[in-house]
């Protein structure tokens, strides 16, 4: 594709940038096991991770509130606490424990890839994740946006058309001239429906060995590319 | 003051960060003069500041619409262009010719002094800035905030408490955890009235070699520093 109009890359955060279900597993055993929350890390991981799409689904329908994904996490890490029979963490602790998912880690060739990408592009996040959960989660990755954007900006949950349009309205962009960038056809489609440019990166251990969702690119994506590195090579810069 | 409570420094950026007027007037000589405004830059760079808090006001009484600063920027380009009878620039020459505001210097200790807080503490602008203009102008200057935060983000324009309120809220903390930097008293406090902390910098050019105002700091400021490097010193931030 010609990418002379692409002016700015907005990423897609949970599983495209961080490896949320290694991250949340590895803290799970190193410290809230101890701590009592004795549980089938990969399972718990993905269980909390499972409630993410009813519970925004929740607000889509207006069943809930505007609650931004904090509140929405520490709602599935409630339930969760009370199916595992987990009593005696301090609410400091569930404060902290539901922070974890500021704390998680990138993919290797995220902090690279993005200080390549953005030698060109303004590179910013267009994540569900909450301005907060994206602020610390960069400083704890050692990686660095030059704008963070987010579905709490718009009071809209991706795959919303509104999300991507805020995004591209508050870079002073029009929607073809920014590339949205995911592990995800469904974000891609749907950025692509307002106008964005998309590219595929490949994150196949996203959720595991067994991972069967996300693993071949939809054909509408504009660019495929195995990480952030690939996607720099691509589009030769240095 | 006991800093031990601060996560997170916001600052004003037009005077505070970058020196308007001085790039206003180097690149209207430089560019702007020989495509046909021939003006004195240093009276049009003010007047051009002047009208910025005017059309604010109309926006905060709701005698216009919500506009961003690009917006308001326009409003009073046109003015001017008209008030000094320039005529001939084509659209896409006023288009370029507002966005100067994007392409302001930031004053000689920016960057580094930037670099260094970050170090500790979570960096972001607070500007009535429009969030584009602030993301070209951090790559423009060479510097990089964790988060460009705006009054745009709010819909409201600083002083208003709504401003500071909204930046405290997304970044997931409490007022009194967040230190406004600025070089103006009436923003430090507006935003001490909302319960934030506030640091006093000098800026004695930022209005040229006339400047009679903020060149002393509110008795209700926390910290007083020189400029950005001086304010980590202070801090015994490497």
């Amino acid at each position: 594709m010609d990418f002379s109009e692409i002016k700015a890359m907005t990423f897609d955060v949970f599983g495209t940038v961080v490896d949320w279900r290694g991250s949340i597993i590895r803290e799970g055993e190193d410290v809230w096991t101890a701590k009592g929350v004795d549980v089938d890390w990969p399972d718990f991981a993905d269980s909390w991770r499972g409630g993410y799409g009813p519970s925004m689904h929740r607000v889509r329908t207006g069943e809930l509130p505007w609650m931004n994904i904090d509140a929405l996490h520490r709602l599935i890490l409630d339930d969760l606490l009370e199916q595992h029979q987990v009593s005696g963490l301090s609410e400091a602790d569930k404060v902290q424990l539901n922070k974890v998912w500021h704390r998680l880690n990138p993919w290797p060739d995220v902090t690279s890839g993005i200080a390549r990408l953005r030698k060109r592009y303004i590179v910013a996040s267009l994540s569900n994740g909450n301005v907060a959960l994206l602020v610390n989660m960069a400083r704890h990755g050692g990686f660095s946006w030059d704008c963070v954007l987010s579905a709490e900006l718009a009071k809209h949950y991706k795959p919303d058309p509104e999300v991507y349009q805020a995004a591209a309205a508050l870079l002073g962009l029009e929607p073809h001239e920014v590339m949205m960038v995911a592990a995800h056809n469904g974000d891609l489609i749907a950025s692509k429906a307002v106008g964005f440019r998309t590219a595929f990166v490949h994150r196949p251990k996203e959720h595991g060995p067994d991972q069967i969702t996300d693993l071949t690119p939809d054909p509408s994506v504009d660019v495929i590319a195995k990480d952030f590195n690939d996607l720099a090579d691509q589009l030769q810069i240095d």
